[in-house]
């Protein structure tokens, strides 16, 4: 499998990648090299992601990276961004969202961050609607609580483009056993199969606004 | 069903117990009467939970109420009370659960508040470790996510006395069609059937220390 990442400059997302031993490239964008290097300097353990050999650094842009990949080259894109204020603004932004189905594979797969219900329902609602005009497989919200974020939760929005269909709640692989790749970097301390199950478990007032768009 | 609020003095509990029908009488024992005031005069959209027939305002400590309850009085006991330091110390003591056993019938149900997992995994752990002593039906934690909280989330100890077997995961009535008693109150915004599931999936961290205690 081929996995690009946009943002995640810190390397935990790489770290996470990394686990899975069907994955056989990692190329991350990250726009700021400081990021990179001062996670290496002060949060090793979570830059160690960057330590794994199939991992290349690209510094720039991600938008013009995504621009420049070939139609169905990834597998997978995973999009970790700050908020769509900003530098990050355009990557909530249907060019990029096309960008993205254009560089993955048919069947191919998306998370990106996608914000908070408490907090921005209306910006959800956007996100959502774009990504259901743009990915023509299954389109997907999936939210988790960070203590450390504004409101104490944040949000993904996770879709399949055309293809062999990708059912997000129900994973192929068995999410315990499939990351005894790279033992080193420890077990998992927070996700597991009913946290994945729960993820999808919308309130009802969310629900209601992103089935009403999804569909 | 006869069912006790401990605590809970802005009529919130009591204004979502009011939607099930099944329900006969609603006491609710409240230490501080201004609590009450203050929720009817700036918060009537919760303080009408008082306007149910069925309830029945007592103010004074949930403590001494219990200790006097006859046993087997109960169907349901809900404390929804501050955190453990200073007046709501004791609702989370060995001697307190006893008196809330004592106060329900066989097979009778007890929610509790009980804290966060992301800040009070060493409070949770010994609150597990007591209900697992003083409840001999089920003992269960869910959690729930609340913006304005430390965190952005809170726990709960669900438990059953020993009798008819509770499954909390599984609830008996459908949480849907069960809440359309006294509709005036709005439909839930929050809570449906996926969001009750989700309450009980846990981080594998928090899932390895109560596994640990309620076993």
């Amino acid at each position: 499998l081929q996995v690009l990442v946009i943002g995640g400059g810190d390397g935990g997302v790489l770290r996470e990648v990394g686990r899975h031993s069907s994955v056989e490239q990692i190329d991350i964008c990250e726009i700021d090299k400081m990021v990179v290097d001062v996670s290496k300097q002060f949060f090793p353990e979570v830059a160690i992601g960057y330590e794994d050999p199939r991992v290349t650094l690209h510094i720039g842009d991600g938008v013009a990276f995504l621009k420049a990949v070939p139609k169905g080259t990834y597998d997978a894109v995973i999009v970790d961004s700050s908020d769509p204020i900003g530098p990050a603004q355009e990557l909530f932004e249907k060019p990029f969202f096309q960008s993205v189905a254009n560089a993955l594979r048919p069947g191919g797969v998306v998370c990106t961050q996608a914000e908070s219900i408490w907090l921005h329902m209306h910006i959800i609602e956007d996100i959502v609607a774009n990504c259901r005009q743009i990915f023509k497989g299954s389109v997907n919200y999936a939210w988790t609580t960070v203590p450390t974020y504004p409101s104490g939760v944040i949000g993904f929005m996770l879709c399949s483009t055309e293809g062999p269909s990708v059912d997000f709640k129900n994973p192929v692989s068995s999410i315990d056993t499939n990351t005894d790749y790279n033992k080193a970097r420890g077990p998992l301390k927070f996700y597991n199969p009913e946290i994945h199950t729960a993820a999808f478990c919308l309130p009802a007032f969310a629900k209601k606004v992103i089935d009403a768009k999804a569909k």
